[in-house]
């Protein structure tokens, strides 16, 4: 056992798989406050999707109202599911391209910019800023995803 | 070859990372069923998102109505995206938090209160069970995978 | 650091664990599609859900009248939608599987059925092909990620 865990070890010992643990856990963190966003933004504007969630607002007619949506909180909710569409490729894509064997500095580079494409696509989205800075963070962080995807594809294709 | 599957074999055999795809392959499953759950409510209440799904109840606008939102429908929706939310996150931050090398009970502990809290999020979502259980659930997970991110940063950090 | 970068290719060395890459990458890139396939009927139906989207097509009421829902729009979005609820899955529990020491032939048919049925439901739902056309395809992906489920389980049961 203990050589097992040894091995393990090495694995998060590796210099490019910790630059992966550690800008996955970042991006998955940023995802994951997107929800407590929400939350806020629910509260804040009163404005959820489902009866039990208005229950402290009285009964009947007058916690009804709050059934609704509210254009903040859905900003925020397509923000959300825009992450998990392009988060989610990055950590499949990524972890195998961190077992691909690339150089330090070449995924290192990969990494920043994705994680630093995925945090300018929020503020982006949020703030709002003028397009094309939405459209443009988005792009950078898609491009990272599809060179990776090359990388492991030349490693690793077995078809 | 025998010494490369000797080697993923063992990677299988450690016991945190076994507790890891016990957990992790609990809650996919758990996850998928709610497609389950969203087309037995299509079909019982006959209300559907695309034309071609109706097609035998009729042509034309005999079938047409059966193309509408249900309650039962889109709540079942919203219990597997908040799945999708929160299952993602720990898929990624608790593969890196077993390769982190934590205690065999720390880990259990963690796999377990998270597998736990998001049953119980699923039945507090479609019972519904009075606020705060939902919430509750869902904070439990919440605050499950950000400890594990906490231990892979602690473990990996490379900036 | 020589010894730890020779583990890691021995990772991607494997055959089971190239064949995951490779269905894994390919799957991926066909789900990052469906981004460029909703933007594409987004600017061509001119049908957009954020007004700084629509800013291009002049000021006021006149661009307003983009910030609309398209059926089409939708019919990616719900496809992309269905492609993140499955691919996860595959995701998780395919690389717990592909560690899990399956059979090279064994393997390589779960990943090559499973990929041939995302793509055959992808078409299935744009073009749109009759029912149980998607239907049957949406199956037989779900069928063969619990194929690769009890595999795991039966392997690394933990719990």
């Amino acid at each position: 056992r203990g050589g097992e865990m040894a091995k393990l070890t090495q694995l998060i010992d590796n210099e490019v798989f910790r630059a992966y643990a550690t800008y996955a856990t970042i991006v998955l963190l940023k995802m994951m406050l997107m929800s407590l966003i929400t939350a806020y933004f629910r509260i804040t504007r009163k404005a959820f999707a489902n009866p039990e969630d208005t229950a402290s607002f009285g009964k009947g007619e007058s916690a009804k109202k709050y059934l609704r949506t509210d254009a903040d909180v859905e900003r925020v909710r397509r923000g959300h599911l825009n992450d998990l569409e392009n988060i989610v490729p990055f950590l499949g894509i990524g972890l195998l391209y961190a077992l691909s064997g690339p150089e330090l500095y070449t995924a290192l580079l990969h990494f920043r910019i994705f994680a630093g494409a995925r945090i300018a696509h929020t503020f982006a989205y949020l703030i709002p800023l003028p397009q094309p800075g939405r459209g443009l963070s988005w792009a950078v962080g898609y491009a990272v995803t599809i060179s990776m995807a090359y990388k492991v594809l030349k490693t690793a294709l077995y078809l």
